[in-house]
């Protein structure tokens, strides 16, 4: 027997459809539809019959078949998990690695990613952050464009897939972080509002209506939303989320969605006794998304620090289009290092506003620290990392910077060897008018940065999506060597001087000057030198050199000598 | 010499029109212009020429000649203050009192009100509200629908009439709030949009689009009506500002508007060296408005309290349409008494949604109660005060509860006499096609509650105007002149027992049954015993009575007795 339970106010009939029949469902409390339906059971597939129109189920726990097809029954108590000693995540100690399942390896499936673990545990990383994996149109994409929440992607290898995966991660202690996209669904497969007023048009996102966490009726999207966090914690093990983009949740209430969910985690956390992670993506500088609740904050465990990103960015790079007119110079990284926000209350050109607050009294633990991630990789025209950009000896100041910085240090997948891959954005969209329209729109918006049409890779081509997956065969050949020792060792560093984890900003002293490219951060006892200049650098030095990023970084008696473009650390006493 | 300065970052040239020339503006920092300009000074008419068109400034301190007309330059320094022992407005005391410039006496204007002031302090209330007296289209209007907001409307007397007004008030003892309108501008003379962005289509709000408080070039949108804020509360000695429909303000940003402006106020608060007060009217149920910005708050230093009103209303009249379908009930009122929002993180009928959230730990001095105030009684079809809806006993008895609870009490004009005249929704639209739009759209409303086109008074009709004034003549006939003895004698009590003004909740003890209407206030050593039952009512009663709404109330012995309709106020010990 299976009880199905949709929400659904607005049809006027809904039946669930089963091995062959169709069973009207009853109404319930408050707009909920309920079949129980004997003869359903684990592994049936089912749609739901809304007003004569048979859709997948917006709560389909797998979608064997995409985003139009029909959804699966899964139990999941049934997954014998082997993970009952996992501690879960302790995210302050930790070092997270953004994974997209699709192209870390060459299957791109959940059960490939087993036997490379041994890989991420080896480079010192804690917990591996998933892109997102909720079904999406078509079998390969980013995962932003998801439509079935709650359904691992088939291409990935559904539910136990995933289950799978978690638990073997857990077996070798790594954590799991997901990505999950709360602000929008993408535009192919998403039937939400034949069910309920899942959308408003009080406010508009990029992505058109938003979502209604506010308006009539909104108790139920909430709901739709929460529960689906709750699973991913519960039923798949996960022990952390990742919010994209929280700050194109627009939410007047009274206890704003994120601040509820955090409430709701907490419950569940105690319940399943081990610590549960929510990380927001937040374009606000906004310190009330990681303040705790009990001092108006919304309780976020952490958020991306994009414009730590920036500053270092723009200072390794020279860039200065787009959102990067706002940084270079090396006061800006020196501002990130202590604050995380470089625009805290200051007028930001490119915003042509004044942005962002002081996030006073907030640990740098609360804040992501990394040289790239998915979107800063992708959303380039051709998709080129970090070292597509820059030389290594650049390569080893920014992950330096990013290894030993107060924040919880993120590294995008491949980045540890320095991957020759790019991560274009791929799209698979069944739908062959959105599929060009999606191809077009990427053309022109690059265009007015002055790319050529046939320069820009094309998202729907499936040379794009392959052209992004990571070779591992180089990682053993240099300069990918050097690099991922580099990468180890600064992590093994980071894991063993105490200080570096203390999330302090008090600490972090910044000496700077752009004329000759120096950059010394020091948060004792560890000194981090920096030369980004064009000629030999000598500085005074205290202490013992326990990394250095080339042979010619020596210390000279009292005297640091850095040659342009490398990065010693130095530890007191 | 005077400066002429605009915000205007939007137009392809600015000038100044003044004295029959047009001085060209130059361009300053961030999308200002400026010019001086020898010839003009203090009571020149002036207009911005924006290409080519010429429109008053949106700064305007004075539109002598209607929305459409020129701007006056005008000098507040000029004006001959005599308040200077004035100490301000202490909020948490104070009784307030809600005034329409123009129907408050037969000339309609700031002058007309002085020579009613000492029936007001008579009365025993603290401060004064003007409903909004920016410079709104035409003769006639609630306010709500201004679009030059620093100009003191020109029928009301322009900024003279205000200023002598103010002055007059102070040298009474008695403060001035004003009411401004800071989500939203009226449709008629409104030409920001070409000075500049003052608007965003990210937001929709019941007027369009909403005001620009977080988008690019907002930082001086909002300075816009920050700066409108300040200029009120210094050049105007007003003592407080009450915020129109704060929800309607949509700001993402890290501080939000109204944080802003607390902050900026309490800064002049300081300058100035007295009390600043904001009021918020807010349909949130949020204490996020009223907590103090230390504790992640927005600072305003109270709110009106509509969920009170609502719960009062339900009770007295047993209406049930419209937002009253979610009240209804002592128990309501009883839950109101003690934490302002019935609402408070409970789902509501009428809003569809879980509304609001418990506001732990603030005093009932953030909240402002009232039996009624212009919206109540205007947004009605024939704007009905409560002493058309109810008996004098039971608006007795609303009085009792409005003025002995824990809110800061407030009385809309007339209320204290139980005024004959109803307070109905009117306009001047001296555009004819609005004005028909307008009186169509409100027959339309209230077509949907049942009501005759012809019964709904014409918004733009004179007399729909002329039927709002107030008559006071009636004063001293009954039954008004009882009603107002009542008012004053329980605004004398409540300015004698220190514990009427403690703000404290959790020491308000309520007793309800709606089986009988028995309802009990206790905030000791004052009980409040009301009887809204069809019979007698008995009580144990312990104390002296000290007031009793009618002859029927009495003491037998231990046991107070109470008839249908009537309230006793009794006093221990």
């Amino acid at each position: 027997m299976t009880q199905f339970r949709v929400w659904a106010p607005t049809p006027e009939s809904v039946a669930v459809e089963v091995g062959g029949e169709r069973v009207p469902m009853a109404a319930a409390d408050r707009g909920w539809r309920v079949a129980e339906v004997d003869w359903a059971g684990p592994g049936d597939d089912y749609r739901f019959v809304v007003d004569g129109d048979p859709l997948p189920d917006p709560r389909s726990t797998f979608q064997p078949e995409g985003v139009h097809g029909p959804s699966r029954v899964v139990d999941h108590a049934a997954f014998p998990w082997t993970d009952h000693g996992w501690r879960g995540l302790h995210l302050p100690s930790a070092v997270l690695y953004e994974l997209h399942v699709g192209t870390f390896t060459p299957e791109g499936t959940f059960e490939a990613v087993v036997p490379k673990l041994d890989h991420i545990v080896e480079l010192g990383v804690g917990a591996i952050e998933l892109l997102p994996v909720g079904e999406f149109s078509g079998s390969r994409g980013w995962g932003y464009d998801g439509v079935d929440l709650y359904a691992p992607h088939h291409a990935y290898g559904g539910p136990d897939g995933l289950k799978k995966l978690v638990d073997a991660c857990h077996h070798r202690g790594l954590a799991v972080v997901m990505d999950v996209v709360y602000n929008h669904l993408g535009p192919s497969g998403n039937y939400l509002s034949r069910f309920g007023p899942y959308f408003t048009d009080r406010y508009n996102t990029p992505w058109g209506d938003a979502l209604n966490f506010d308006g009539a009726d909104s108790d139920e999207v909430r709901r739709f939303f929460i529960d689906n966090a709750l699973m991913w914690l519960r039923d798949y093990h996960i022990d952390g989320l990742r919010l994209d983009a929280v700050h194109a949740i627009v939410d007047t209430s009274a206890t704003h969605l994120l601040e509820q969910l955090a409430g709701e985690v907490e419950v569940l956390s105690a319940h399943v006794g081990r610590p549960l992670t929510l990380i927001a993506e937040s374009d606000l500088n906004d310190p009330r998304v990681v303040a705790r609740r009990e001092a108006g904050g919304y309780g976020m465990d952490a958020q991306w620090s994009d414009d730590f990103h920036h500053a270092l960015h723009a200072a390794l790079t020279g860039e200065k289009s787009g959102y990067y007119e706002d940084f270079g110079g090396l006061a800006h990284v020196a501002t990130a290092m202590r604050q995380a926000f470089v625009y805290a209350g200051d007028y930001s050109p490119h915003r042509k506003r004044v942005h962002g607050r002081k996030p006073v009294g907030i640990a740098g633990h609360r804040f992501l620290g990394y040289l790239q991630n998915h979107d800063q990789v992708g959303n380039r025209a051709v998709g080129e990392r970090s070292s597509h950009l820059m030389s290594t000896g650049r390569l080893k100041v920014g992950a330096a910077l990013v290894l030993l910085s107060p924040f919880v240090p993120m590294l995008f997948q491949g980045e540890e060897w320095g991957a020759s891959s790019p991560f274009q954005y791929f799209t698979d969209h069944e739908d062959a008018e959105l599929g060009r329209l999606v191809s077009e729109g990427r053309r022109r918006e690059f265009a007015s940065f002055g790319w050529q049409p046939e320069d820009v890779p094309d998202p729907q081509a499936f040379e794009t999506f392959e052209r992004s997956r990571l070779d591992w065969d180089e990682v053993g050949r240099e300069p990918h060597a050097s690099l991922l020792a580099w990468h180890r060792a600064l992590i093994d560093l980071r894991r063993s001087v105490p200080s570096l984890t203390d999330g302090r900003f008090d600490s972090v002293a910044v000496n700077c000057d752009d004329g000759v490219g120096r950059l010394v951060v020091v948060r004792p006892p560890v000194t981090v030198a920096c030369n980004l200049g064009p000629t030999e650098l000598r500085l005074p030095a205290d202490g013992r050199l326990v990394l250095a990023s080339e042979e010619g970084v020596r210390l000279d008696g009292d005297t640091m000598v850095l040659p342009p473009d490398s990065v010693a650390v130095v530890l007191a006493g």
